[in-house]
């Protein structure tokens, strides 16, 4: 599906900022990159050396291309990355709505490019006139101070988390399996047993209550076997040694 | 509700990352920072360089701890961030899942951590064993390069997300009146007028379902009350020149 999600870095100035946008979509898998009239030339060493290793990949086949038109001319939608209102006539979608028009448009077959800005300056009117919609991410507008690769990163992170979909809590069981009810109730009789004998039910006619608290409080832990037993061997060591 | 979220950067290395994270935070509306144990000691003149106006105010504010234990002693529920998979038995969130578990908590007015581990080696697993869970950002597991302000932003962006809930496309006509239908009605009249006379609709047994296919696509163009007015003039001029 990533092939028909291309990032255009529009006018970008410094290699570092070019390499560590290389860097952000390949955190999240995306590797079709534009560059459009950059700065130091192309191939740019220093967006090289940012980049370093897989995300380099992502460079090297980055297309150049001297203009907007030119780099969005075979893409079916366009959308402008800028924080900034405009003057113009445009439709503005959250990062969240943005992804969520892509991913359809890509699923219906087309292409979608996603055009970011000169680092300084961000995009101009005549880059962004050219889009069909804009992308405006929700940031603090007493603090609006994202980067070309902070931008990049937060769409590549929204491409990643609908592709995911509601993912659920993993209970990091991997290797560990859950105590089951009969090892609960066990550990609670253990403990009550101990507990009995040491006097802690006091006065007697609150042991029921007691009682009833600590299996609930056994039974709401998600314990591993391991946990119950790593518990009965404390309890026994605990009660041996102060015979 | 920010103001119970706090999070908790862990022996962090280069002051420049520290006032990173502090921009990334005050980006999406987060103020709480503590920092355990600073390799360059506190205050750190490098993190306020690099923070700048107002999100040096962030790390003035930042408190200074120890160790993890006394950072979080004050929390009712903590997540570690780590890329790793780890021997602990702990549950594994998603950015996404473990917002909704800090809003839930924050809401009945709890105080959330979360810890982010230093640069290089991330949170020594003596540190993730005293957490409640796991968030792991579902980055490429071949290129899995996140830094310590990028894990920031990306937490501080979900938060922002799922505060504004879903909200809808702004069709961007702040200022501009979208057409009506009958401006819209009255423009395919004025080119099916001039068109006629310019002998368009030919042959004549495909005229009406030639003017169908142009009231068609005039109606589902997102057109404003100017855009119509603009459309006129043009037509008006076009045909004026030409006689």
């Amino acid at each position: 599906m990533t092939e028909n999600l291309v990032f255009t870095l529009v006018r970008p100035q410094m290699g570092e900022n070019i390499g560590a946008a290389a860097r952000a979509m390949l955190n999240f898998g995306l590797d079709r990159m534009r560059v459009v009239d950059p700065r130091d030339g192309w191939p740019n060493p220093k967006a090289v050396a940012m980049a370093s290793g897989a995300a380099g990949a992502v460079l090297d086949r980055a297309g150049l291309f001297a203009d907007v038109p030119a780099a969005i001319g075979d893409c079916d939608f366009v959308f402008a990355t800028t924080a900034r209102s405009r003057e113009l006539t445009k439709p503005v979608y959250t990062p969240e709505t943005a992804v969520a028009e892509a991913r359809a448009r890509i699923a219906a077959g087309q292409r979608v490019g996603v055009l970011f800005g000169p680092e300084r300056t961000g995009l101009e009117n005549d880059d962004v006139s050219r889009a069909n919609a804009i992308i405006t991410v929700p940031v603090n507008p007493d603090f609006p101070s994202l980067n070309l690769a902070q931008a990049v990163l937060l769409l590549g992170y929204e491409m990643k988390r609908q592709e995911l979909g509601a993912l659920p809590v993993d209970p990091g069981l991997a290797g560990a399996d859950p105590a089951t009810r009969i090892e609960i109730e066990k550990l609670g009789d253990h403990f009550e047993e101990k507990l009995e004998t040491a006097g802690f039910f006091f006065p007697p006619d609150k042991g029921p209550s007691m009682k009833l608290n600590l299996r609930n409080l056994w039974s709401r832990m998600p314990f591993t076997r391991a946990d119950v037993q790593t518990l009965h061997g404390m309890l026994r060591q605990i009660t041996r040694s102060q015979r």
